[in-house]
């Protein structure tokens, strides 16, 4: 664990007084922006014969099966590379897999149009971004109701508010009323003024994944040569399983690699539906359309950062539903990290859940959700604070909540310190078998910073919470996301960028924006 | 991880289609009875610097500050056993002190009068127990109430009901409509006629430590000599921190002790209160006073099983309230749990939260604190199922929640299989890049008991969901809890020793019960 501990900030509440000072008037006091470091060892399930056993596996499906690869070209580069292509399959050999994924960084840094955002994925580092794409939205006010520009933005405004978020991932739900056409530009012009920091463009198309990267270099003030010198957004594609990647995913990881921007590759394994009914079956066919993609990345261009994506999970085999944080999510996520860490990639995965209000349900699927992703070393946490019904609502109050839980996470990986001074024996033996520690001078010194302060949660005696109206914790939730958003400020941004991209925007909406047949 | 395979039972979900068959009828399908064993390696937030630390700091306090025995003849056996005596104050070396400790079982069992519900405590097992002495109880019908009989035996009902939980701790709620000189007979007599798990004594004076001895040997239907040969209940003290054992508790833990029965001590130290504001000084304070007791055990009875329980949780340092399921208090159990290794003990944690109501906060607070448990390596989850508001309110609703975490965090603890048949080649290359899995043979064959069930969790769509009146958890809860308790069988119990418990219970009445001025 000690080369954990090495660029660790020093001061554990960094927070604690500076923050309490900044927070004035704040609506509420939350932590620092920090980069997280996991110090816990990852949960292994299995041994090195299992993690093997996926491997041969993985190698195995590539070998003689072979990936669909929806994308003519990409079938040629990798025909080209020297795989067996049949139509529209790739077969490749581990050999040349393998080759290829040791091209690829263990770890990397995305910068955003601030630096001071700037995130590093992978290692022990642990990072957590918005809720991702749902159509719908709701709120305890106005109920579930389909996404717009203003729930996206409110979104949006959460994501820049809260210091435990640290990327903004897709868009936190679909503005149903802004035309497919055009939706990138403008949801892209409000992400990059409203926030600062690190964006991605999804994979629907050429058009939108250029004017997504053009936009992103205007709004850091960059020259092409300056965007491509480090990764500064990212792409996630998930393949249409069983074992095919389709076209526009590759063709958007495709345009990344060739700016060497980064790819998560995100299978889409629901046990018993589109993958094996077994975790480890599951997880063997996910690793095997992932690593296909990153194969194909890295031929591109070599040594272009990746990541690969966990998104496995079983189903209710009465209905098909999914279900997500149940324990089989939870050992499939950790099971993934053991194969991330094998094939020394970093690793996504989600905060998911499958209730379909901020209830009970909700926490506790969620709390398994994170947790099985801390134990299990994962590097990002997508979809970290606001989902609900499996991806299918972004919830106003379950934001608010997640934040609060993703907050104790992060106070959760500081180091526990175990000198002299934290054993306290000098402390112990002042007070004595007659007294309290509330006045000791130990506790004075460090009371103010020593544990986590909630800013939702609700630690008051039940007198006093039902005196002060019973309220419940989406309800306590509901009026801080109004506050917060109430005096919500956007964070600067140069004039001159602004209304570069604003004119960038209005010529290609003029132009007709993107082709909507897909 | 192999030595935590070789008892484990067979059939994953032995469950399956066995369960389907004895659930006809039955409220809900429940996992079957079953001992998990907990495969996960746990997590050690301290180096081994750091677990000599707060071992050295333990010892220190025990050698140098000592502990108060507020019990005459502990002070007696302890000064004729060398320890250093001044008054109350007992001091010992580290020497017997480690002495003492080696003398103790690192495991043990406990078998309840239904020898098929014997369990153990120790290793990698985890075992899970009921809410305990809240004086306050709720549901979403009646509200908040004090305890009374009836919901006492409700509460039994619901231990007795779930085979997730395992032991009958104390009282689920305290039944005030009892007087307290015979409470304790009423209850155990309810105990042992409601439930044939486990159960234990309130170290409350000697009368009700023996009359509970009494009554669960009359149980069992065994002789005293049969009733000492192994552990058949147990009880639990906690310390009066800072470093106090007071009368009672010891009094309770050495009658034990002299029938070779169990006791876990268990420090109440919320640091910056009872114990210093780190979570290594109130740790070590906690180890200190613990293995004080421990000592004393292991010479009224060399080898008498004992265990250690950490109840460290941090206070809200605006109002003193005490939290539970934070960052705090998940490092002290993963700490607690180091030390209870590094000294060979079975470890006690539990399932707590300060929510006052059975809503997400309550949910997250306590899926942290099992996650820490199972994180920690802890062997016996006491309050696993009920607790609300720190401990002061027994919730029906919290309880069925509850069981459905429990449930989900036994079938995490299955082990993950990755055999051939698990990676599944065969059914990936089957189904192919165009089909699914719900019809392959690989599916079919498992899909029965592939998943966890849940009986609680609703994982069906918003629109379905809504279409049923959309329903949260805690009202769900709350039906279930209503058809357990109408549906309720007692286990058999030998209608000559219900008399004869009966009987005793009408003698002691007679008698006048326990003395009541404590």
């Amino acid at each position: 664990m000690s080369d954990a501990g090495a660029d660790r900030p020093k001061r554990r509440r960094a927070g604690g007084r500076a923050a309490n000072l900044r927070g004035k008037g704040a609506v509420i006091k939350q932590l620092p922006w920090s980069l997280p470091i996991n110090p816990d060892k990852p949960t292994e399930p299995l041994d090195e014969t299992g993690v093997a056993a996926i491997h041969d596996g993985a190698m195995r499906i590539l070998e003689e099966i072979g990936i669909e690869f929806l994308h003519p070209e990409a079938v040629e580069i990798l025909r080209d590379a020297g795989c067996e292509v049949a139509g529209e399959n790739v077969r490749m050999g581990r050999d040349f897999v393998m080759a290829q994924l040791a091209l690829a960084p263990a770890s990397f840094t995305l910068t955003p149009r601030n630096p001071e955002r700037r995130i590093e994925i992978g290692g022990r580092r642990m990072v957590f971004g918005n809720v991702s794409s749902p159509p719908n939205c709701s709120d305890l006010d106005r109920g579930r109701r389909a996404g717009d520009r203003e729930s996206f933005r409110d979104f949006m405004k959460l994501t820049q508010y809260f210091n435990c978020i640290h990327f903004a991932g897709g868009y936190p739900v679909e503005p149903v009323d802004i035309h497919p056409s055009v939706r990138h530009l403008d949801c892209l012009y409000d992400k990059l003024t409203l926030t600062d920091k690190v964006v991605h463009a999804y994979s629907l198309g050429k058009e939108r994944v250029e004017d997504v990267m053009e936009m992103v270099r205007i709004a850091g003030g960059l020259t092409w040569a300056e965007f491509e010198e480090t990764p500064r957004m990212y792409t996630n594609i998930n393949s249409t399983s069983p074992l095919k990647h389709d076209h526009p995913m590759l063709d958007g990881a495709m345009r990344l690699a060739r700016r060497r921007q980064p790819t998560i590759v995100t299978p889409f394994t629901l046990a018993g539906a589109m993958a094996p009914v077994t975790i480890a079956g599951a997880v063997t066919q996910s690793i095997a359309e992932a690593l296909a993609a990153v194969a194909l990345i890295q031929v591109i261009a070599p040594g272009c950062p990746v990541a690969i994506g966990t998104f496995t999970s079983n189903v209710d085999m009465k209905t098909g539903a999914p279900a997500f944080g149940t324990p089989e999510y939870m050992r499939a996520t950790q099971v993934s990290g053991q194969m991330a860490r094998f094939y020394n990639l970093p690793l996504r995965a989600s905060n998911a859940c499958a209730a379909n209000c901020p209830d009970a349900q909700a926490a506790w699927e969620s709390a398994f959700s994170l947790w099985s992703a801390l134990s299990g070393g994962v590097n990002v946490v997508y979809h970290a604070a606001g989902w609900l019904e499996g991806g299918l609502c972004a919830s106003y109050e379950k934001f608010i909540m997640d934040c609060e839980t993703l907050q104790q996470m992060i106070v959760y990986m500081e180091p526990v310190g175990a000198s002299e001074a934290d054993v306290a024996f000098e402390a112990i033996k002042e007070v004595g078998p007659h007294g309290h520690f509330f006045g000791a001078q130990h506790t004075q010194e460090r009371y103010e910073t020593a544990f986590y302060s909630p800013f939702l949660s609700d630690w008051s005696n039940f007198e006093s919470w039902e005196e002060a109206d019973a309220v419940h914790t989406p309800e306590r939730a509901n009026r801080l996301w109004k506050k917060i958003l109430a005096e919500f400020k956007a964070p600067p941004l140069d004039a001159a960028i602004a209304e570069e991209l604003a004119a960038f925007v209005a010529k290609r909406k003029e132009e007709g924006g993107a082709p909507t047949d897909f």
